[in-house]
Formats: C-alpha cells, sequence, structure tokens
C-alpha cells in the first residue's frame, strides 16, 4: 500500500529544520518491524483443525498460566482424536461459530479435569512481572486504554501476545483474565457451576462479545484459516444452530500441530507486544495518520488493536 | 429462551417481603415491550438490495439531519435503477463487505451532489433537543457511556434509533456523528477531499471499525439479510476484493422501498432508543443478570448494545 505524506508541519518547514517522518499506516509498522520483535510459536501451542475439503484453521492456545485446565483437557482430546467426525454445529450471525460432538453422546476420554469457575481468572502475585514479562500497558497517551477506560475491565493490556482485562492490584495480588475479541476461541458450557471440559468449543466471528469475559474460558485464537468459519452459511435455528444434519460442517481432524510430521508442522510467530514496534503498531492503530484518513481517534478500544500474526519464513 | 432465577436475595427473603422480580435477559425485555415503544421506518427511508437467488438485503438509511447530502444521492442512484447489473466486488475478513460498478466506468445519473467532508458531522444548534427529540445519553449507571467512557468520542449516546459520537456542547452548538458499528452502511471513497458519491457502498461485517469514524459518512444499517453479506467468501486480493471476476456476486436491483408494489414494501419498525423498554435493554446489556451469566460486566460499548429491530406484524 503506498502512503501519501499529508502533513500541515511539512508546509511550514523551513531551514535546517529535520524532514517530517513518513507518515506510517499500522501494517507498514509490522512490516518494518525487526526479527528481534517477532516471538515464534511453539507447534505444541498450535492446534490444527482440518475440515472438509481440507480447509485448514490454525488456533493459538492460550500461553500459561492463564486458562491451563481446560487447555490441558484439550490436548488430550486432540491426542485421543476426539474431535475426528464431530462437526460444526452452529454459525450465528455476529457472534460465533461453535463445534463439537453433535449427538452429545460421544464419550469423553479418561482423565478430564473438571475446572472451577475461579480459574476464569488467574491471580499473579507480582504487581508488574508475570513470568519475568512485565504486564504491557498501552497507557501511554495518546492510547486510551488507562485504567478506567475499558468498558468492561478496570484495566486492559497485552501480555504474551494476548488481550487481557485485570483488577486493580490488590493485597499482594493482580488478577487477569483473558478478553473476548474477534476470533478468540473459548469453551462451550452448560448452566454455571458447570465451565465445559473444552470438547465444545467456539471461535468470535462478530464485534467482540465482551460480557462474556469473566463468564466463560477463553483457550485462544484463530491464527489462519478464520474465513473458513466466518464465512459459514449461518444456521437458522435457535442461537444459529444448524437445523438438519446435512448442514453440519464436517471436521476432519484437529491435532496438536508437534503431533504432524515435522514438514507438515506449521509455523508461526507474533509481534512481541513487549516490543517497541508493537507500541508504534498500537499507536498507529488508535491514531490512523495514513493517507486516507483525516481525522485520527486519539483512542482505540483493545480489540481494535488486534496483535499481529504471521507465518514464519 | 428460559430464565432461571438466580438470586441469593430470594434465599434470603423471608416473611411479607415482596418476591424477586424475574431476571429477564435482554431479549426477553424487547419481546415485551408495549407496542408505543416501537417506531414504524417509513418505506421511503428502506433501500431494498436483491442479489443473486432473490436474496434479499434491507438497509435503514439514517434519519436526518446526519449525512442527508449522500442519502440524497442514494435516493437518485436507485431511482435511476443505478445498481442493477453491478456486483459485490469486495469482502474482506473482520472488517467490510463492499459493492458498486467493478468497471468504475458506468457514468453516473446527473444531478449527484459533491458532499463536503464538514458533512461528516452535525452541528446541531441545541444542547438537548434535536427534531424535538432529546439526545438519549445512556449515562446512568451501571451503563458505562457516560462522557469520558467512549474510547473514540467524547460522549456517545442514541437517537432516533441510531448510535451516534458527540463533541461536548460548546459555544451553542454540539456536534455529532453516526459511528461504525456492525452491519453499519458506508460511503466508499478515494483520498481525501473526496467523500464519494454513494454509488460505491459497504457494510460492516466485523468489530466495529471506529476508526473510520469521521472519516466516511455513515448513511445507514442492514435490518435485514446481513448474512447474505457476512457469509460470503472472502476476497483474496489486496483489501479483499475479489480477484477474478466471476467471483463477484451480482446485484439485481436496489429500490427505495417506497418505490415498489405497497404489498411488496417490507415493513420494520425499531425499539425506540428513547423508550424506558430501550433503557431496561441497554442496561441488561451492559449488566447480564440472565442464568447463563455469573459476572456481570457493569459496563458495554456503544457498538455492543444494537438497537433492536423487527418485521412488522
Amino acid at each position: 500500500m503506498k502512503t501519501l505524506l499529508i502533513s500541515l508541519t511539512a508546509l511550514a518547514t523551513v531551514g535546517a529544520a529535520p524532514p517530517p517522518k513518513p507518515v506510517l499506516a499500522p501494517s507498514e509498522i509490522v512490516a518494518a518491524a525487526p526479527a528481534a520483535d517477532w516471538v515464534a510459536i511453539a507447534p505444541a501451542d498450535l492446534l490444527v483443525m482440518t475440515l472438509i475439503n481440507d480447509r485448514r484453521v490454525i488456533i493459538q492456545l492460550m500461553p500459561a498460566p492463564f486458562s491451563q485446565g481446560w487447555i490441558s483437557n484439550i490436548r488430550k482430546l486432540a491426542a485421543a482424536s476426539w474431535w475426528d467426525g464431530t462437526s460444526i454445529n452452529r454459525v450465528q450471525d455476529n457472534y460465533v461459530v461453535q463445534w463439537g460432538d453433535a449427538s452429545e453422546k460421544k464419550p469423553l476420554p479418561t482423565g478430564l479435569a473438571s475446572v472451577p469457575e475461579d480459574d476464569y481468572l488467574v491471580r499473579l502475585p507480582t504487581r508488574l512481572d508475570i513470568n519475568g514479562q512485565a504486564f504491557e500497558f498501552s497507557a501511554n497517551p495518546p492510547i486510551r486504554l488507562a485504567p478506567g477506560d475499558d468498558n468492561y475491565a478496570p484495566a486492559a493490556g497485552f501480555l504474551h501476545g494476548f488481550p487481557f482485562g485485570m483488577l486493580p492490584y490488590e493485597a499482594g495480588v493482580r488478577s487477569m483474565w483473558p478478553i473476548h475479541c474477534y476470533a478468540m476461541v473459548g469453551v462451550g458450557r452448560n448452566l454455571s457451576p458447570d465451565t465445559g471440559t473444552g470438547a465444545e468449543l467456539y471461535a468470535v466471528i462478530g464485534h467482540a462479545p465482551r460480557h462474556l469475559d469473566r463468564n466463560i474460558a477463553v483457550v485462544g485464537r484463530v491464527i489462519s484459516g478464520i474465513e473458513h468459519l466466518s464465512s459459514l452459511p449461518r444456521g437458522t435455528g435457535a442461537l444459529g444452530f444448524y437445523e438438519k444434519a446435512e448442514e453440519r460442517v464436517p471436521i476432519k481432524s484437529i491435532r496438536l500441530a508437534s503431533a504432524l510430521p515435522a514438514a507438515e508442522q506449521p509455523r508461526f510467530e507474533y509481534l512481541s507486544t513487549a516490543s517497541g514496534s508493537f507500541a508504534k503498531y498500537a499507536d498507529a492503530r488508535a491514531n490512523r495518520r495514513d493517507a486516507f484518513f483525516i481525522k485520527p481517534a486519539g483512542g482505540a478500544d483493545i480489540c481494535n488493536i488486534p496483535v499481529p500474526v504471521r507465518k514464519k519464513a
């Protein structure tokens, strides 16, 4: 994409003043990020879903310490080939695509954990450091993600490549939880206190349903092939469920990438949310100054700052 | 949908205390709204798009005084049957579906206005009354839409059934602009100062791209048939444009509903955003207390409070 330089400052520049910097679009900032700002995603943290006609959807699992009870179940379900022959059963417009066992009778593998609601949140003992990485507030002006500026949480920010909500630091503990943005993957469940096993999963295909935060486990996000889910025909039953068995979309298999032959393992990397490139990218998302834009917003909601992910060269 | 009553208060109730009110889901509040809370949409304000295979998409045009220059053009384009034989040319995942003349050579009808960028905003001379209807702040706690709590505008709220951003009242004038939520329809354009004629239109099919607010004209929203747009195959070219002519989706016609035979005119109504029912609905969207939810968010972003629209009986 070409970028035109539009700057009143430039018109006013005289003498030895430095030339104005080019105005980069968010995508250009990402393209210019140095290799060191990218973090490889381990194949053991990728779930590869293969649909009929070999359409492939790749899901990055949430990093520790978040949602690990459900993710442990998901690893067991994948290892047991449990999803093979199941199907996508629900496509609700501007909401979710959901998959699992339509019969609700397929026996689950043994040894799945029953995870408590408490685990929707993670309570971390240190103020700023989590696994050695600072919580990456994006609170520096002009990105309006300072505490109090998220509609759903006292604060919101990024850690290890994912967006999180959080409570204020209190009594030595910081509570954090993953949030529902576009393409996030969550665990279907029945009424509380059930939290779901992980056998029934959904992906968000509409405006961020943030009211689900802290009510459902978020276990990852689709990083490739979301279009194979988002462009499916909408279900005409209640909640977007398909009404006829033949409408369901067969799932050939779901595997951890690490279980595939090495040559078939997909390789992806994300832009470190602790990097200077990400800070610049987030700022540019909140303040579009590339040629098409005439009025930068001066802010953004956290789901409108999707973390860049790309295939590893 | 059944609603279970979950209330610790209920367990504590003794003696003559009144029974707790049932906890209604947002959809139940809408279903219970009295007829007087619904506002009929005039057929002259509905655009009926018919795609190949008679799939029908219905767009409600933005009420006066917003975006009326472009809407006047759109009425002329529909009256001239200008879109008949054009096509949907772009489907970008989590962003927009766009339609118009793929050749960019079809002559436009005469008499279209060239609308200035100033018209992205409307400057209203009174503080609270607009066309006799108060601007409907949703600022009463606990709905967090008070001034300063929108990430993209100093304030946000509803008027005449649509969501708007606004600036503080200043020097006798209140500036307001329509915002980009899911299903909103806007006017494609080239680089500023061009603002587009209205011949090239798009609909939002992803997370609200609010950075487009005040940068593009918003002229209405899809109120029926959005699934015929959102479930289309994604384009594989730059920006989601279809790369081959045969991928484009033919448009049979676009007409104002008022130009159709009376028996074929669709009839819709929206829940008055000035009504008590809407206030209850918005509160319930921000504080889900129906049985599925264990943790009400205590807030919502304005695009997560979609205005209810239904077929008129």
